[in-house]
């Protein structure tokens, strides 16, 4: 007998059907059990009597009921694996439910198999929001993902992702592949994890950048999904040790509002397919996607600083970046003054910014990259590069890099680079900004930081 | 001005344009130049002529001709970056050239910038094919990129992931994006890179397994695009350090011929797609997609040897795998035989296998999985699994994996694990063989191997 699926079982209504799934409720009344069955596509009640209350003339005779007798003494328990064989019944009227697609059916079951038991949870799973501590969280992920709100977040974030690639796609980018063993630690050497490779060392790629710069001399526009590296010595609640980053970078920019013109569109775009394929779950966590004025306000960093000085009297004009609070009281300006809950901010000073950062043509003390900011935090970072050998050159040569460790990507300039830049998005981040999740490591199926790989370091030590 | 894609060229025919682009060709005529110029949409014939040859009445009286002029002394050269002003004509009928989407036109240039000048190319990038070493090949990777023979190679690799991907959504499969960074050697401790992290160790990953599995108690049907790492102890035409792994993995399965048939089907699928996206690409290789018979042929490996013991007079039935010469062998004898250019082995030895592979229930001396073969190499690894806790848990005692360093993936069987399976397919080798490359790392953008990160270990190391 051929599986349906239970988001096909309302067109089903009185055959007989074999359905597969994890049990996520069971209510028992006596005589009759009423099981939750849940599988990819949806949710399902069953019933379990005895004697089955199921129409005999739509069965086979063949049918044997001793399995769903057995399970009435009480073996069936939450997160078995079902195969039931039964009839789809319309619901009692005042049975019905209408917050989910099959609230008028329910499947009365003739035959059923056990297929894997579940042990006995460790908490309870049954309750709309799942009230435990990060710790168990983390320590117990394989069941905590199996929670439907925890599940809506990796829902969320995939189409997150698959919007970002759409948007590029139809803009003429060629989706790319690059690796993250590098030779030598490039954007900052503190941060940096060293692999032992072979009998010498190799490093992991804090970011896809120089090798999506590259391939700009070659696809012109290109965009890349990448696994980014930080040994980030502390714990914060929106940094991991490895995170997802979604990275573009294209040629024959005019300047570099093209690239915020480019970043603004793909957000824009996310925001509008996040909406149209996850309604249920932005439901669960009561969100929105952010209010976006017309056009997203770009303003200058010493222009942010300014403003907030004048907002907070926090004088921190002489900074060369914008504080965590600063962040925060831009994005309340912004939302105030543009009803707009993210803001670009601009020209960042260039003692601050990598190598390759392009300095402004009217004040190279200052650089033309940007940061997208929503509600609070850095969403986007991006801007324009340097794409003259010798320019190029002369900056590694301030920035104290050494042109030995980047021949490959040196080479790329050596014979012909267009004006270019890019951006890149970290997905756990705006995931997590998107449904408003208080820890960026709810926004991972498995995060690692300084104090965890799957299971918490200390205590792999101690073993 | 706007920038006119070249790609648009043959619809602004008498039109003045800007174009933007790397000269790919230089013919010298004396007084008049030829240039063709590329950008990601294709390549256009531009003319430059001193005085040019610009219908005046077509251009603004603000033109700008010292540029072209100055360029006339010789000044261009390949991958120079440019921007050209001109007006778009007809090519007299003896200069036609049906071979390129632009052939009936050229470009009458009136005005141009050197946006950024390329310096002498180290070899000849203008033929049809590159024919330079290996060695080259890689030591000049951002260059030798950008040759259209080489670039093909990622577009197909590009339309390969893309179909891969499509596939499986159609099939109710979730995107899911897991670590790299693990705790502990999984599959084999000899060839894991072990990391520096923080105070202790990590690894990286040599396939998404684990966490797959661990999503299918989640999601039921997942994939991934995974980064996976293998210390191979040697250099090989066919293995590299760090390759892209398309892995999925899916739950209820009634037994393992479902999932050679979602392999069969996601590659056949990939066939359809390359030969619709990628006829240019192919020819440029004279390559075809494998032939393939109705079904692909599934042979059990003992079978396979047995053939080949027939065939060859080689006796490798007591071998526990095949080996590189007996994959050969079998794809021949599978095109002789089925005119598949694919074949299913299956039924490998419990013993060769990692610890979660399902052995059969009539001979648990093999288990329930499969290469899939493919022009004389390994595709497609794939199998059952074993979803019951208990018998997991027996069989990393066999293995002798430690029960406390599986802790977070055993979770995931203790709580309802359906009957599952799945496959991996090597981005890079399908690449290779679809076009038929000599080495697998002519399908990487970046290869990595013990010899090489970027550049050779050994340069960096004298450095």
């Amino acid at each position: 007998m051929e599986r349906t699926l239970i988001g096909d079982t309302p067109k089903k209504l009185n055959e007989k059907i074999l359905v597969n799934g994890w049990v996520s409720a069971v209510r028992d009344h006596g005589k009759i059990k009423f099981v939750d069955i849940s599988d990819r596509s949806g949710v399902l009640q069953a019933i379990l009597s005895d004697p089955p209350r199921v129409d005999p003339s739509r069965l086979d005779e063949a049918d044997k009921l001793s399995e769903s007798r057995r399970v009435l003494k009480d073996e069936i328990s939450i997160e078995d694996v079902l195969e039931l064989v039964g009839a789809v019944k319309k619901r009692p009227e005042k049975m019905v439910n209408p917050n989910i697609p099959t609230g008028e059916i329910e499947l009365e079951v003739a035959d059923l198999k056990i297929l894997e038991k579940s042990e006995e949870l460790p908490f309870d799973m049954g309750g709309t929001d799942l009230n435990v501590s990060l710790e168990t969280l983390l320590d117990y992920r394989p069941l905590v993902l199996k929670h439907p709100k925890i599940k809506a977040i990796f829902k969320v974030q995939e189409v997150i992702v698959q919007a970002f690639r759409e948007s590029l796609k139809n803009l003429g980018f060629t989706e790319i592949f690059v690796p993250t063993l590098v030779p030598v630690a490039t954007e900052g050497g503190a941060e940096v994890f060293k692999v032992n490779y072979y009998d010498g060392s190799a490093y992991l790629a804090q970011s896809p950048q120089l090798y999506k710069q590259i391939m700009v001399g070659v696809f012109e526009r290109v965009f890349t999904l990448a696994h980014a590296y930080r040994a980030e010595p502390s714990v914060t609640t929106r940094h991991m040790s490895e995170y997802l980053s979604l990275d573009c970078e294209f040629g024959f920019i005019k300047d570099f509002s093209d690239i915020m013109d480019t970043a603004e569109a793909v957000v824009r775009n996310l925001f509008v397919v996040v909406n149209e394929k996850c309604s249920v779950e932005l439901g669960f966590y009561n969100a929105k996607t952010p209010l976006v004025s017309d056009k997203i306000p770009r303003i200058k960093m010493r222009e942010a600083q300014r403003i907030i000085l004048e907002r907070t009297g926090r004088d921190n004009t002489k900074e060369p970046d914008l504080s965590p609070e600063d962040e925060k009281e831009i994005c309340k300006y912004s939302e105030e003054k543009y009803k707009s809950e993210l803001i670009f901010i601009t020209h960042y000073p260039t003692k601050k910014r990598p190598f390759y950062t392009y300095p402004s043509d009217d004040d190279p003390e200052y650089t033309d990259s940007f940061d997208l900011l929503g509600r609070g935090l850095e969403w986007i970072t991006g801007g324009r590069r340097i794409s003259s050998y010798k320019k190029l050159l002369d900056n590694m040569g301030k920035w104290g890099n050494k042109k030995e460790d980047f021949e490959i990507y040196l080479q790329a300039f050596k014979y012909g680079m267009p004006p270019e830049g890019g951006f890149a998005i970290g997905a756990e981040r705006v995931t997590m900004q998107i449904l408003g999740l208080k820890n960026i490591r709810e926004a991972s199926l498995f995060p690692r930081d300084m104090q965890r790989v799957d299971i918490k370091i200390a205590n792999k030590k101690s073993d």
